[in-house]
């Protein structure tokens, strides 16, 4: 094979690749977001028969020679191929690990489950989940099995969302964030509480979206290339830069939940929006890891939108279209209100001083379930466990306990540290930014393009061409010091509660 | 190959070709529907290559023989087999005709022109989707002549959608309906028209879509194996009896346009909701024909949506939902104002007298159009030249002329005509069903259950197991008598109108 067979090979092929996927990704957005619920019953067969197609076109001999060969006259290629070969060197590494009919049978499976955990969920019925959870676990352990049998089955799963992590690496990490953060959360509980009655009045659906709309037009997402969806739990998902999606889930008594997950959702978007032109259509978009994913999503959720210079730009937004439900509520106690510190039991509406909290039981469940130590039988009762001992809170049923997220019924096992993760990047990138411009004084006049560009120029643009650890040196961000999050959290919540 | 050997095949190929076809009604549909305008840019690749993969499934050898065998043992199979089987040779005959390189440029060339033809239509620029319609003919009549050159390619369209149907057929069809409608729709313009302005008040969207709920609530359509999406130019979508979806477009100030669009689309859905279980999943849903899916869609808008007994009904959740805009109103001027008969512009707001004549204005220009002999730079003034001859209206600009439509910008050339055959199978439909049940008094009494079930097990279950004349019969219906649509016609218009 020569080196031009080699590259027109590997671009043949990444055509499949990628309409598969897209075709993959749509069934999976829609039966989310637009499907009536029964749906499901056919989606799985045709998940299956996707999956089982790329696994074919990946196992063709002819892909690993074609790799080889481009990754033989790298000086002859540019980079964008080289890493094309080596990610799709990585991607049949792993597809080819399971059997076609195996495969097939996990989508089949990941289907079902989904639809179990949503109707489990409703009905607060853990019991009928079970078995898919003990299915699924099972499933992902014997992939890290098959993938390296010498490492913990965890950290090969971890790995996958964020390249060489270890528990050996969240440990000291996360007891770093426990130890640091829990002094201040009892702290706060000490002092009085903002008022937030007023984020509980009622909001009418049909008025949030038109909230939603003016929220995106301010985070500068353009809706000819990025729209949104309702779903149980909001989520993003991309297939180019011209076809991004967000998602949110509206609740009438509760203002904050959908703004929340717009700002969030939308800091992903700009992350795929901002994807550059070369990577289109190509295996290498999606981003350099979930953790730098997340580290977008919780920068804007968090580090812009819930910062005081934003909530000042953003209440008249909201006063404007809930003038009614906010006649009595000036922006200082908007931006109180949703920063209220307090202990929670679900991980999506909890406040960024115990966020990472939360992080941290799923983590600690993680690593015994992926460990093989616990079934689902057992978790019901040890997530009540870690709820108290961490967070202190008295968890009522499952519904707003173990079935509050959808990521392990979608089979994601050590995908949670990347949220705690990325919002330690997060608080590190925007130290880097703020050396080089005006951060606050942009954001106060309601504009978050120069934001937007710093991070589109440093880090949107290369998708996965850097790995997370080149991406953070070569955008200027200091070496990793997850001190630095804690601290920000610190001093943040010092101040709005004259600890 | 044995018996039992062709059946298996027969059935993993059509595992492999639903979940293809699966996947692109799902691309498709998301399209029309949820996704961001400049999406189109991924589509055309996603779907030539499933296009492509669908023509190499069917392509391989085995799958003649495996038709050959089933349909050598017909005894020895069940009725659903040896359909299946004739489903799958007509299949093959009409995806091999066109090599895979050109149905994969075919899919970009109805994904493109899509695109082109929906902007298009927002800026009544009707230049810019020119040179698409032109390549589109090209394509459809390169098809129908390697097909069957010996016939005219505008008859080879017509057979795909109904097998059987000719211009020959059609020609005295529409001459019939002509003849016999244009003097009704003469004298009604004469009588006074009724007042329509209520329609035209105020109808903010949100409340629009309650009311949709509701509608599709009162005709049975339940949530969780139909859903509903918004779109700009309705249509219907299935791909099992579990998932079905129809759309509507909402207009402030037209609250019956989308209100028939839900219950046209609602006619559909429910053919599709009935379809028997012996055949989901298989290459035999999706209906008879086009004419008897339009039939039923029809038959729900207008004969039973467009009665005075269905409009008392409907009224007090119109009046409950929009109580200011009607509170004016009386049941009986509601139907009269939806029902108001003047010729007019646009195909889907068009009454249901005049109805027809938009269909054949659409057939005249197709049977031009397919034997070559116009280009797209011919048809605004040839649409605007039949709209003064067939209906007296003159048309202002190609958005509410040439370009309204989407069926032209998908390529379909032949469908048309379906609406109006649709159109009297319904009518003779109706007089069946009289026989059985008391339609009108279940219609009065809000109850359209027993219509359904009577459609339902004379229609909706059998899918593509009858052609649609053994479909007719076996039903109880009369041999075809399109005087009966005239008459009836004539017949509503005389009472409403005092002819």
């Amino acid at each position: 094979m020569t080196l031009t067979q080699a590259k027109e090979y590997l671009l043949t092929l990444e055509k499949a690749v990628v309409a598969l996927n897209h075709a993959m990704s749509i069934l999976s957005l829609d039966g989310e977001t637009a499907a009536p619920s029964q749906s499901w019953r056919g989606r799985g067969e045709t998940m299956a028969y996707l999956a089982e197609r790329e696994y074919h076109l990946l196992a063709d001999e002819r892909v690993r020679e074609a790799i080889a060969c481009v990754l033989q006259h790298r000086s002859e290629c540019d980079e964008v191929m080289v890493r094309r070969a080596e990610e799709f060197g990585e991607r049949i590494e792993e597809s080819l690990l399971t059997p076609p009919e195996e495969l097939a049978e996990n989508e089949r499976l990941l289907n079902e489950a989904s639809a179990v955990w949503h109707e489990a969920k409703v009905n607060d019925d853990y019991a009928s989940f079970a078995p898919y959870l003990d299915r699924l676990m099972e499933m992902r352990r014997r992939f890290a099995r098959r993938k390296d049998a010498g490492k913990p089955p965890y950290d090969v799963l971890l790995d996958r969302y964020e390249k060489g992590l270890t528990a050996a690496r969240l440990d000291p990490f996360f007891d770093l964030l426990r130890s640091g953060l829990t002094p201040v959360i009892q702290a706060v509980a000490e002092r009085p509480a903002p008022r937030t009655d007023f984020l509980h009045r009622h909001y009418p659906i049909e008025l949030q979206r038109r909230f939603s709309d003016r929220v995106m037009a301010l985070m500068g997402l353009p809706r000819d290339r990025c729209a949104i969806a309702e779903t149980e739990h909001p989520f993003t998902d991309s297939n180019s830069k011209w076809d991004v999606r967000i998602s949110t889930h509206y609740y009438e008594s509760d203002v904050a939940s959908s703004l929340y997950s717009v700002v969030h959702e939308g800091g992903h978007a700009l992350y795929e929006l901002g994807t550059g032109d070369e990577l289109q259509f190509t295996i290498l978009g999606g981003g350099s890891s979930m953790s730098i994913h997340e580290s977008q999503s919780r920068f804007y959720e968090n580090l812009i939108g819930r910062s005081a210079p934003f909530c000042r730009v953003l209440f008249p937004i909201l006063r404007e279209i809930f003038p009614g439900q906010t006649a009595d509520v000036t922006a200082e106690e908007f931006y109180r209100a949703v920063n209220m510190a307090q202990p929670s039991l679900i991980r999506t509406e909890a406040d960024e001083l115990t966020y990472p909290l939360h992080i941290l039981v799923r983590y600690e469940l993680e690593k015994q379930m992926m460990a093989g130590d616990v079934t689902a039988a057992d978790l019901p009762a040890l997530w009540k466990e870690l709820y108290g001992r961490y967070l202190g809170v008295t968890v009522p049923d499952d519904r707003q306990g173990v079935l509050q997220d959808s990521h392990w019924a979608g089979g994601a096992f050590g995908y949670f540290p990347s949220y705690a993760l990325g919002s330690a990047y997060g608080v590190q990138m925007l130290e880097a930014m703020q050396r080089d411009i005006p951060v606050w004084d942009e954001v106060a006049a309601g504009n978050l393009a120069p934001v937007t560009a710093w991070l589109g120029e440093r880090i949107h643009r290369y998708g996965m061409l850097k790995k997370p650890s080149e991406l953070l040196v070569s955008a200027g961000v200091d070496p990793f010091d997850p001190q630095k999050y804690v601290d920000y959290l610190r001093r943040k919540f010092t101040e709005l509660y004259n600890l």
